[in-house]
């Protein structure tokens, strides 16, 4: 967590988040207001936290990673537009270590060169323009980051990624699989896209896929940028 | 800074980075040897870096946003495999907030959907790699993000790119240029593919570019992820 993010939190009245979260920073929610709810509940716990604060409390509304990739800023901002109140509120986004930089560093260094986020969830996206997504994203020869690659729900979505992926990208491209980043049980596995689905991906992993460079030095992952060494 | 670089940098004997950043943390080195050098000196700093990690000294290896995106994290594995020492010496990559998430913070949520990080630079990359990039980047109707856009002997590179996304995007693709994040002298601007270029853009600049969906929200940029209101 950054300085300011802690800083924010300590001055909030109010804490909405995501059960699963406020468990995690339970210690620095004393004598506060806090208010959670579960997966799936997006809209209603930003709605909570947009009415806590034009009643004028301080509000913090915790997401992980970074708030704005796949996160809560952009339903915020929406929400207040259909309220009118974007313009009166006094609202600060604070910027977080989102899960491709937290998995990349975990793994060594997939993401020195040029690379995609795509999230692999269909719940708000047409499967057509993701799939889409995943070609162009070969064809660029980018490194890929896929979020939110499977959920109990949602288990086809990675294979059919994978056969796409593998019609333009080596089958011995090398990939990282990291489940629960900076919590306990953080796992972290070395693979290849051939093989990457013999392994546990859940809805707490994040996938990084090389591009036609990018290999394994020891037991990390590079790619490379190109220094002359 | 997160909590965990903060205490690495404490328990550092010897910090090395570029001038302008070890500048700015300063007050945290008093006692510590301390290494800095200037721009394009990156390999030269890692190899001190290593070199005295090898000697027994606990190392800090300074890097401005997160270390794995165009930072040092890859070239001091690549470094440390041409010395063989990977796995001889005790290695850890501290993940950063990267300029992406932090521009996007300031501007609002543009990256709330799938998006590219592409560097402009081509001192190390071949222009018609990044042309290709820009053009995968676009026709995937992704946010892409632009690192490294300009700088004193680079000029034109910004040029050609808005040149290669008219040819995909709508000139009124909504635009955020982030000059100096989180320092002093922060400056952010929205503007549109059209008119990007009228505005200073340097080498502390992180431009973000709109997908098809991307609109203002008041004084923010929002791209829809798609939940229903
Ligand atoms: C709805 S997105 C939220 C992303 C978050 N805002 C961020 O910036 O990291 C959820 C996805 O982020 C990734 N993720 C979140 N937490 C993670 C963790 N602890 N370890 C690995 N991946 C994680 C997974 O891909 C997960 O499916
Ligand atoms: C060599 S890259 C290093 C990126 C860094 N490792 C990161 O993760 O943010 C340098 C580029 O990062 C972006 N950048 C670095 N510092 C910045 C700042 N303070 N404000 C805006 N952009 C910045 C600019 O695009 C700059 O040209």
């Amino acid at each position: 967590m950054s300085g300011r993010a802690l800083e924010a939190l300590e001055q909030a009245e109010v804490v909405v988040g995501y059960k699963a979260y406020i468990e995690l920073i339970f210690g620095l929610l004393l004598e506060k207001e806090v208010m959670s709810s579960g997966m799936t509940k997006e809209v209603e716990r930003c709605s909570l936290a947009i009415n806590r604060a034009l009643e004028g409390k301080k509000v913090a509304l915790v997401s992980s990673g970074d708030p704005g990739v796949y996160g809560m800023a952009g339903l915020v901002l929406e929400l207040l537009e259909q309220k009118g109140a974007v313009e009166s509120l006094d609202l600060e986004i604070i910027p977080g270590i989102t899960a491709a930089t937290f998995a990349a560093a975990c793994l060594g260094a997939p993401l020195m060169h040029d690379f995609v986020v795509i999230s692999l969830s269909d719940l708000l996206t047409p499967w057509e323009i993701i799939e889409k997504r995943l070609e162009h994203a070969c064809r660029g020869d980018f490194v890929v980051v896929l979020y939110n690659p499977s959920s109990r729900k949602r288990t086809e979505q990675i294979h059919k990624a994978r056969e796409i992926m593998l019609e333009y990208k080596k089958p011995a491209t090398p990939v990282g699989i990291v489940r629960n980043v900076a919590r306990k049980d953080e796992v972290s596995v070395i693979t290849d896209l051939e093989r990457m689905v013999n392994y546990s991906i859940d809805m707490f992993t994040t996938i990084i896929i090389g591009n036609s460079q990018t290999r394994r030095v020891g037991r990390f992952l590079v790619t490379p940028r190109g220094y002359r060494l």
